[in-house]
Parts: structure tokens; C-alpha cells; sequence
């Protein structure tokens, strides 16, 4: 076979599963959610199944709806570091803020996981989308969008520059010459911008991945122009293939634009699988899981993403389209036109609009027997929509277990997706090249 | 046996070893010092001697004088995650900054590192020695001392009330109830001071122990009155028997008008053994490795000691100790007055102080049979000097499994050190309550 263009496919893990509702299912591992030995074998998993990467998210605040949800947050960093010891190839990718973190303490614990992974770490880089983490930082608010972009930019050149700041070759280590290091080819930065001052260098050498893999998930006009610029892979949400295609040209088209060709950026929307082994039973899986539904939970979850509380509404009753108004959209752009989106295509009734975002915060959501499935994905990653992607189980352990077994097969026969690890990096994995440090006599400017 | 007052016996693990040439000697395992498995290790070899716990120190620079010596540094928290996951039992401490890090950050950090080893967690609490550190984080220059430890102690505040915001019952996690929080047990702090504004609460439940064990690591005036308040464990750095007794009286009387009982604060001294099978083989084992010694790298050393650079003297000439005034003492008070009551006690050539304090950078350096060594830890232990030690092997792995397989079993002869444990968490190894939550009935104010 020679060596067609092959899926990238990450297991993005929520505690429970995500659905919203996934820890009321029968199936789940409610009680083991802060046991790292459950993410530990759910990395194994998706490791035996030779999938590219585990993916969590994260934020620096609690989720003010916490009393009917899983909504609380392990470190992913420091969670990943307990998986990788325990794993060999599958990469680990940590979700961790530019807008509250300072890029020097970051540097060191990606640099860190990089390390002791052996080459496997992923930031997948946001801004923070939950506006309550200013006030556990000091600020007096969430700085405005456009702000914590501009805060995010300059975050990528300091924090490239310190992965970069140790040349490959700075470490010699040579006990009989008694030296340690090159100290010639380890730089200071000396940068001085608007956010930051930072001299550098960092106090580790370089990792094995050089750099981390560069993941970004935010997709307002900032996002997409950030991502173009910065990401190797993005994390994205759509409804339809139509909406996965317009996303998926432009981010490569705006690539372009800095010299990056469409495979230095992989593309990887969320999918959520409900799987039976009929249309129907697929179905009534799905509506298993709706029926576990918490409204009370569901619509602060909606007034998050429109800005606007529905409580006491009739649930049954049409959605008020006209209270929902840009204007409201703080924050998550991107979900809020997702969100009005649905509304004016298919005029759901709030209880149908709650239950179609709980199967995955807005991801595509979609049931049916494993060949449909596979035909999904592979329209859209044949039709110009994804070069993979981040497998959102609505259950876990289970719900992946399923499409490991049922859905995987189809796509290895399709020749879409590995047998076999071929190496043993994330960069590798994903096909990306490892970064030469800007440092080094190959300058490549970063920025 | 009834349970006689044991020893606590951490091993304190450099890259090398704790001698600044250990990473040259033959023994040594330089090749391995960013391999992961090389520390997993030596966790479990100190695990397999009933050790109390494993620890790293840290700092957010890089050493200046890196060339010459294995001076870098991994992150410690991300590296512990990793060595967590390959043992069950001993504690893991990691060094952390409370000048150039954000409580909630910290918190999180440590918070997931309990979690993730289910109650093994410690956080060595440090200002920073290392002035350079403050050029990485947009300061102009490093705080100054006093200011330092006041930011810490807010910080400690602030740290406390985040780990104490989930009451242990708070986590409901009930999947038939649909009850995941009673979010009336979750606080927020709305602290607001000096130097932080902080709402909290924290976006994770209540840890094993509460909280990490708390340690400290600084002597000055400011530092001991720090630790008499809020330490649970002290590291601590001695030449004499004297100088020991004299800080552990000091310490424990302090703690009296906290309301803190002489057995709420374990006292560590370190101690770097060279052992041999002959007084004269400890000795020659000592001899080789001064002889490793590089003189560039011990006088950048010596100057950040004592703030004065002897480059140029000769070596074998007596220490101009007219050079060395107070005034030049910067960052580290008690490391400098640990250096010129060396000089002013022994009046030793230069070589002779940077042999000295190359051993483990002022820590007590001792050669002998194993016991020798045995009898003096005894004598520490039951003379009022300490109530255990950090273990500072000359060079690992080495220098540990001899201290291990002739030392140890001394000490269990006589009844001082453990046979097995008897408990899972660092709390428990160190014979330390487990602190009620603050915002618990039983409130117990923490400051
Ligand atoms: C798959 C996916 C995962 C995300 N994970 C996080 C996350 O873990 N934390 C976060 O703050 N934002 C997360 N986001 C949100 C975005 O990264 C971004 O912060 C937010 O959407 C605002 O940016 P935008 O307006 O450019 O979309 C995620 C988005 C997607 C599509
Ligand atoms: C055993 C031991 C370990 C220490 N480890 C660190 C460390 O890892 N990082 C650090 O910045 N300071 C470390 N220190 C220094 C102190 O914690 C403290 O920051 C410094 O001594 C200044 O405080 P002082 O003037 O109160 O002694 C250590 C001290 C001792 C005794």
C-alpha cells in the first residue's frame, strides 16, 4: 500500500463520557473519575487501538453548575504525566491558558512532559473561554476577546522561543571533559513586549519533540487567524459537512497566507458516535441518554453558549428566537452561531435544542450502525472537511470500547487509519515535521 | 515493640547525586539524567527501604554556571506524576515558589498530585533563592527578603483556603440522585489582600490528605518564624551537632506560641554520607570525588554563598576574610552564615572550603563505616537535633543502595527506622493529622 493519506484520530476525554448526562448511564464509571488508574487504562485503550493522541480540556475556574454535573477539573498536565508513565506511543495532549498562566512556568511543564514522555506532548493552546477565572487571577474581569488574543501572540513567541532557547546540540553532558553544557548555544531571549518580559533561557534542554505539538481550538475570526498562523492541528466543532467544509478551506487558505502548506495543519472536528448495530437501536441508545438529561443542568449549559437564562420557559414550547441577539455573545463565539445555527435550521423546541447539544457541548453528534459511521468520516475526511478526528465518546469506558471495536476495523479495512504505530512521537504520529530551534544556524522564524 | 519515636528518612535527589562532581565519577549515571525511568527508579529502590518520601528542589532559572555542572532542572510536580504512577507508597515532595507562582495555578498542581498518587503529595515551600528568576517573570529585580515572605504568608492563606474550599463531603457523585456537588459545601474565599485577589473555590474536590504535606526550607529569621507557623516538616542545613540542636530548640519553641505541639513539625536536617567498610575507605571514597572537583564551577558556586568572588586567588592560600561582609549576603541569610562560621571555625584554604561545601552544598557532609554513620544519626535524632534527615547520596544510584544496604539495617536493629509502613499517605509516614477542612464544622482557623 503505499501510504495513502491516513486519519488522524484523537480520544478526547470527560470524565464520565460527553454526553452530559453520561454518568447517569448504566454504563459508566461514575464512581472511578478520580482515579487516575481509569484515564490510565482509557489511555491503553485508545494506545491498543493505535490511535494518534488522549486529549483533555481544562479551564482555571469551577463551572458554576457543578451540583448536577461532573463539572470538576484535574490538572491535565500533571494527569498526563501519570499516563504517559504508564503508556509508550499514544500522545498526550493538555489543554492550558494564555490568559492565566505565565508563559515561563508553562514552558516548563510542557517541557517536562515532553521529556518524560519521550516526545509525546500536545498544548492544545486556548485563552479560556469561562470568563469566572479572572477572579481566581486577580483580574477585575475577563479581558475582551480581541485582548486575550493579542495576549496569546506574543504568549507564542516568548513561549516558542524558550522551547527554542536550547539549541539541539547544547547539551553535551560529558562527564570526562566535565562539561555539561555548550553554553554557546544556549540563548537568552531578552524579549520585551506589551504582556511580557522575559530573558530566558529555560532552565531545561531542548525537548525531544523540540516544541510541543501546537493545538488550537477556538474558531471566531481571532481564532481562525491565530490557528492559521500558529496551529499544527485544530480542534473544531460543526454540525454539517457544509459548515466542516467552509471551516476547513479557509483555515487553509488563510495558512497559506504564512507560508504553511495544507499538511502543517491537521484538521480535526469532534465527533460523537452513538453506535448499534441497527439505525433504530442506535437510536434509542441516543434516546437512553437523553432521557438522563437534568434540565435544571442543560439550560445554564445553554445560557453559557447564548447568553440568554430560558428558565421558565416551556420546555416543550418553541425556543424565543428573539431574545437571542449577537450582542449576548460573550465569550465562545464560535459555539454562539453554532447554537442560532440549529435554531433557525430546524426551529426546535428548547427541550429539542438542550438535548441535541447535551450529546457533546455542540459537537456533531451523530447515531447509527458502525458503516455509517465510517461512511461519515470518511466523507468528510475524503470531501474536503477533516484530516481526522477527536473522537468524543458519549460514555466512557464503554462508548469508545465500541467504536475501538466496531468502527476502527471498517476504516483499517478502508485502508484509512493505521494498523501500526510507525513511530513514536505525536509529530511523528500526525506526519508533522520536528521544529528546528530558531537559534540554530536553519533559522526558520516562528512568528 | 511500643512504638517508639521513629526517624524520618527522606531521600533528596539530585540529577547526579548531591556532590558536584558525582555526576563525574565512575558510578555515576550522567547518560540517564533526562530519562524519566532512571527516577522511577530510584523512587522505588527508596520505596523497597520504607523511605518516607522522595524529594526535588526547584527553581524558574537557569543557573548560571550550567557549563560545568548538571544544572538544569525538569519540572518537579510533572516529574513526580510520573514517578507516582510506578510506586504506592512513599511520599513526594516537590519544591515550589510562592513568589513566582499563582496560588490558584499552584493549588491545582498539587492538588491533582495528591489526587493522582492517592495521598502522597508534599510541597517544599520556598521564596526563591535564585535572584535571577525575577527576569524570567517581567520583574526588574528579585524581592527583597522581607518582602518575600510576606507575599508567602498571604500566600499560604490563600493556598490553604483553595485546597479547604470542598469540604470532604462535598462530592456527592450520585448517579441516580443526579447529584454531583452539594454545593452548599463548596466555598468560595473572596480573599482579597496585598498581594492576591482570589475567589476560589477550587475547581477540584477535597484531596486524600486535605492538603500536601507542608515543608520549608529556609533558616533565616523570617524563614524560621515562617516555618514555626505553617511548616509540617523543615529541611535544614547543619555542620554541627550544635548548630543543629541549637535551630530544633529554636523552632519548637517558636511553634509553642502558634499552639503548635513540638510532634506537628518534623525537623530535617541533611546529611551527605561517605561510607566504607574502614574509616580510611570512607575517606579515599571522599578524596575521589574532591579530586573531580572543577574550581570554575566551586567559586561561582562559593560566590553565591557569600557574594564575593575569590577567582584569581590562589587556591592553596588562606580565604581572604576580610572580603566577606555581611552586607554582601544576598537571598540566602542562613547559607551564608553557615559558610563563615566554616571559615571563622576552621580557617581552611580555599580549596579546602569549596572541597568543604562541595559535598552537598553546605549541607553535613560525613565519612565513616556505616556505624559511624548510624551512631550519629542516632545521636542527632535523641539529642534534640533532629527527628530525621534528607538523605544526600554523593552520587545516585550508587551512594543510596550502599546507605540502604548498610545503614538502614542499623537502624532497625535498633529500633529507630520503620520495617514496613503502616500507612499509605505522607500524612501518616510522617505520623501528621490530616487538617479538617476550614470551612468545616470543627473549624480550625489556619493562620
Ligand atoms: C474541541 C474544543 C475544545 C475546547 N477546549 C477548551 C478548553 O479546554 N478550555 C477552554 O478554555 N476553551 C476551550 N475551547 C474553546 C476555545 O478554545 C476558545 O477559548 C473559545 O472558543 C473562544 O475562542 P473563539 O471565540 O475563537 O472560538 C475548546 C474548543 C473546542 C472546539
Ligand atoms: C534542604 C534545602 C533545600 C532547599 N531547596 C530550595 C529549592 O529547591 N529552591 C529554592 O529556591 N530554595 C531552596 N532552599 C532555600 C530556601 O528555601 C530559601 O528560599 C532560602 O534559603 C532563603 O531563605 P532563608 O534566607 O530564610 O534561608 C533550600 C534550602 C534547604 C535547606
Amino acid at each position: 500500500m503505499s501510504n495513502p493519506r491516513q486519519l488522524v484520530l484523537n480520544l478526547f476525554i470527560y470524565p464520565g463520557g460527553h454526553h452530559e448526562a453520561a454518568w447517569r448511564y448504566k454504563g459508566s464509571s461514575a464512581e472511578r473519575i478520580l482515579d487516575i488508574t481509569y484515564y490510565q487504562e482509557l489511555a491503553q485503550r485508545a494506545e491498543a487501538s493505535k490511535f494518534d493522541a488522549i486529549f483533555f480540556a481544562d479551564g482555571p475556574a469551577l463551572a458554576d453548575n457543578v451540583r448536577f454535573a461532573q463539572r470538576f477539573r484535574f490538572e491535565p498536565i500533571t494527569w498526563l504525566a501519570a499516563i504517559a508513565a504508564v503508556t509508550k506511543r499514544i500522545g498526550l495532549i493538555a489543554t492550558a491558558s494564555t490568559t492565566y498562566t505565565e508563559p515561563y512556568n508553562l514552558a516548563r511543564l510542557f517541557a517536562s512532559l515532553d521529556h518524560l514522555s519521550k516526545g509525546r506532548a500536545g498544548w492544545n493552546i486556548v485563552t479560556t473561554s469561562a470568563p469566572q477565572a479572572a477572579q481566581n487571577f486577580g483580574l477585575p474581569e475577563h479581558p475582551p476577546h480581541h485582548e486575550r488574543y493579542e495576549r496569546a501572540r506574543e504568549y507564542l513567541d516568548v513561549i516558542s522561543r524558550l522551547w527554542d532557547s536550547w539549541e539541539d546540540d547544547a547539551l553535551v553532558n560529558d562527564p570526562a571533559s566535565g562539561v555539561f553544557a555548550e553554553t554557546s548555544k544556549i540563548h537568552t531571549l531578552d524579549h520585551v513586549g506589551k504582556h511580557f518580559r522575559v530573558r530566558g533561557p529555560l532552565n531545561i534542554s531542548r525537548t525531544p519533540q523540540g516544541r510541543p505539538v501546537y493545538v488550537q481550538a477556538g474558531s471566531s475570526d481571532d481564532g481562525r487567524a491565530f490557528a492559521a498562523r500558529f496551529a499544527e492541528a485544530i480542534f473544531t466543532a460543526h454540525q454539517t459537512l457544509d459548515s466542516a467544509k467552509a471551516f476547513y478551506a479557509d483555515i487553509k487558505r488563510q495558512a497559506r497566507s504564512f507560508d504553511r502548506g495544507p499538511d502543517e495543519i491537521k484538521i480535526l472536528p469532534g465527533i460523537s458516535p452513538f453506535i448499534g448495530s441497527t439505525q433504530a437501536e442506535a437510536d434509542r441508545l441516543q434516546e437512553e441518554f437523553n432521557e438522563l438529561i437534568q434540565p435544571e443542568y442543560s439550560l445554564t449549559q445553554l445560557r453559557q453558549m447564548i447568553g440568554v437564562d430560558l428558565t421558565g420557559y416551556d420546555l416543550d414550547g418553541p425556543v424565543p428566537r428573539h431574545l437571542i441577539d449577537t450582542a449576548s455573545a460573550r465569550g465562545v463565539a464560535s459555539r454562539f452561531k453554532l447554537v442560532v445555527d440549529i435554531v433557525d435550521r430546524e426551529k426546535p423546541t428548547i427541550r429539542q435544542l438542550v438535548q441535541r447539544l447535551a450529546g457533546a457541548r455542540g459537537h456533531w453528534v451523530i447515531a447509527g450502525t458502525p458503516e455509517k459511521i465510517a461512511d461519515n468520516i470518511q466523507a468528510w475526511f475524503e470531501g474536503g472537511a477533516a484530516d481526522g478526528f477527536n473522537v468524543m465518546p458519549p460514555w466512557l469506558p464503554g462508548g469508545f470500547d465500541v467504536f475501538a471495536e466496531q468502527v476502527v476495523p471498517i476504516l483499517r479495512k478502508r485502508g484509512l487509519f493505521r494498523e501500526g504505530y510507525t513511530g513514536t512521537t505525536l509529530r511523528e504520529h500526525y506526519g508533522l515535521a520536528r521544529p528546528a530551534s530558531i537559534y540554530s544556524n536553519q533559522v526558520k522564524a516562528i512568528a
